[in-house]
């Protein structure tokens, strides 16, 4: 880890100062000042203690005649997996939950309304290996397995809504397998859950071999807090996913991910797509990656000539947020586990909204129509030619 | 303009060095090196003669053994306006001509293919003071206008496309205007026109009170360069826009702009919306931003509670490529004229097609049902309430 560049953020605060970092940030990030929220001293010192890193930023909106603000506190927490990859599979998920209970007692004292967490997080991203054993033992039910149960307790005693990815396994529709986002409500018990639209094979993300495209649409969940959604990872390249989530309403949505930096990686990406998303759809977003190196039992091949290996690449973190107009806020770091607060009034989405008339100007009967034209086996799409006339 | 930032990249190069900067251009623009590419010596002193700035970058594709690589020029000029905006219309459009004339020769020399030119790139961005005289007089006939004249003679000397946005009216039908971009094949003849899908009413872009929704759908120009779309201005905030093109088969999509760094300006949003662009759909987008300052005669307002006056604001040029794989290269200046140039290699499209697998996880039957459901006057947003069971 110590030769691995801390953060993008750690660059450009190390070399740059005064104007040029002002002008960076505006360019960037799209404030000159990134409002950083205070935390707690107990907070910082429980960080320490538990060595992840915590920090938190304000996305106020205008101040309205007609509404009050409302103002939620949203937390993304990533980390890295706590125990090998060669322990029993009770113990890992164990290890996991150890590790970031602790992450959520500290987002608990903040009064963290909303938590996500990164793809799959109660497991190691096995799927490179391309083995079914003992890696499908993770899968547990959405509604009453031992991740849910585990959520549902610090759910209720923190009044915090969770959004919580797992790999389900559907015992009422023959055993199958989904890759599966639960929504757990402030009350500790299971809003509802929304199954990954988009399934990747790319690379060492061979997932297609383990589960099916989702079957449940685009549920948008009314939660206490405001109305939140779930692009599940590779979704997040597939901008109708996002966009259906703000046809129904979503005020937050969570782009909880596992992706890594290693050569042809998604890292330059990163910065884009959720933010592209909070921008066109007028809503915010959180983007949320796995850190850290994940080993495994035996050696697999990555498909691109080189040799066999047993991990994957570093999942590079860098997590954060973007507010509906597109200003995102500094990220986590790279290596280390995190937890990143956004102070963020929901207010903003509609008054972006009312600004910019994206959803006005969308045209969308239009689109209806040349979609539905594309569907065709036989179709002609719309060429001109020079000598066409 | 000695006050204004010169570039973001000039920010990362002046403070960064070694390790630093390689993980910031890795991280930011998707490779470590920008793989620019040598001009000639008589191109670096034409461009410091006529005061413009001048730089090219490749973006090559992998060998492949059926396919022979197809290599392409392709450049974009930024410009500022000529003369003062109370001359005669002729005046400032012939200004124009003559500087944009000086570029072009160069682009010329270099042998680059294809050129895009900002959008409206013959006249000043008048739309803010909401005056009609003498601004329609700027529109002309798209296919035998003197622009389109102008840039065919060139169009045949250098055998080079020109993408060319203009102020269109219609005299065919009824003397209205639209704001269309007509494309010039490298014979000299029009090979079509596609007309702006998206019209802005955001701060002062009054464009709405101009000009209406093009009605041309989403063409392809198939040129012999390869095939070529335009996603005028507000229409990179459209994803679907962006879409069509893509599955209607371009293999580069221009995004010809005019937009501004003020407050709640769209400065950095312009890094991720063409770039998503072309990572969503595996195309090369280009981002074309007009540059400088544009004073108009009489003062308008602009909505946002503050006093009169007589400009919009700096349009931040900053013009760039992205390659279908989502790597971009640094841009033009925000102050000054510049002709950018990308030698790329259209065979990367399909390579990356092949490798991410989007066009075949994109589901787009789903879409189509649900985006058909929305367009119900009585839709209702699939919501999830917590005790709905």
């Amino acid at each position: 880890m110590e030769n691995e560049t801390q953060s993008f953020e750690a660059i450009v605060n190390n070399n740059l100062s005064g104007r040029d970092l002002e002008e960076f940030n505006r360019i960037h990030f799209g404030r000159k000042d990134n409002l950083e929220v205070k935390l707690k001293d107990s907070s910082l010192a429980a960080a320490k203690d538990a060595d992840f890193e915590i920090a938190a930023y304000a996305f106020p909106a205008k101040k309205e005649e007609t509404r009050p603000p409302r103002i939620v506190k949203v937390g993304v927490i990533q980390h890295s997996i706590a125990v090998p990859t060669d322990r029993p599979v009770i113990e890992q998920k164990k290890a996991i939950f150890e590790k970031v209970r602790k992450m959520i007692d500290v987002a608990g004292q903040e009064g963290v309304n909303i938590i996500c967490f990164q793809e799959l997080w109660n497991m190691p991203f096995a799927f490179c290996t391309r083995e079914k054993q003992p890696w499908c033992e993770f899968a547990e039910s959405a509604e009453d397995g031992p991740t849910t149960r585990f959520l549902s307790e610090l759910a209720a005693k923190y009044a915090m809504v969770f959004v919580s990815s797992i790999l389900e396994r559907d015992e009422n529709h023959s055993d199958i397998l989904w890759n599966t986002a639960v929504i757990i409500s402030d009350t500790g018990s299971v809003i509802g859950k929304h199954r990954k639209n988009h399934i990747p094979r790319v690379g060492d993300f061979n997932e297609s071999n383990y589960y099916m495209e989702g079957n449940t649409g685009h549920p948008v969940f009314a939660t206490r807090y405001g109305k939140i959604a779930v692009n599940i990872c590779f979704g997040r390249h597939h901008v109708l996913n996002w966009m259906m989530f703000g046809l129904n309403g979503a005020e937050i949505v969570f782009n909880p991910s596992a992706t890594i930096a290693a050569e042809a990686g998604s890292e330059y990406m990163w910065n884009i797509e959720a933010r592209n998303a909070a921008i066109t759809n007028c809503y915010y977003t959180a983007a949320i990656n796995r850190v850290g190196w994940e080993e495994f039992p035996n050696e697999f091949t990555s498909a691109d000539g080189k040799p066999a290996h047993k991990d994957i690449g570093l999942f590079y973190g860098s997590s954060y947020f973007t507010a509906p107009d597109g200003v995102r806020c500094p990220g986590l770091s790279r290596t280390r586990d995190g937890l990143l607060i956004s102070v963020m009034d929901l207010n903003k989405n509609r008054q972006i909204k009312d600004r910019r008339c994206y959803y006005m100007t969308q045209r969308l009967d239009m689109y209806v129509n040349s979609l539905s034209k594309v569907l065709e086996l036989d179709y002609k799409p719309q060429v001109v030619y020079e000598n066409e006339k």
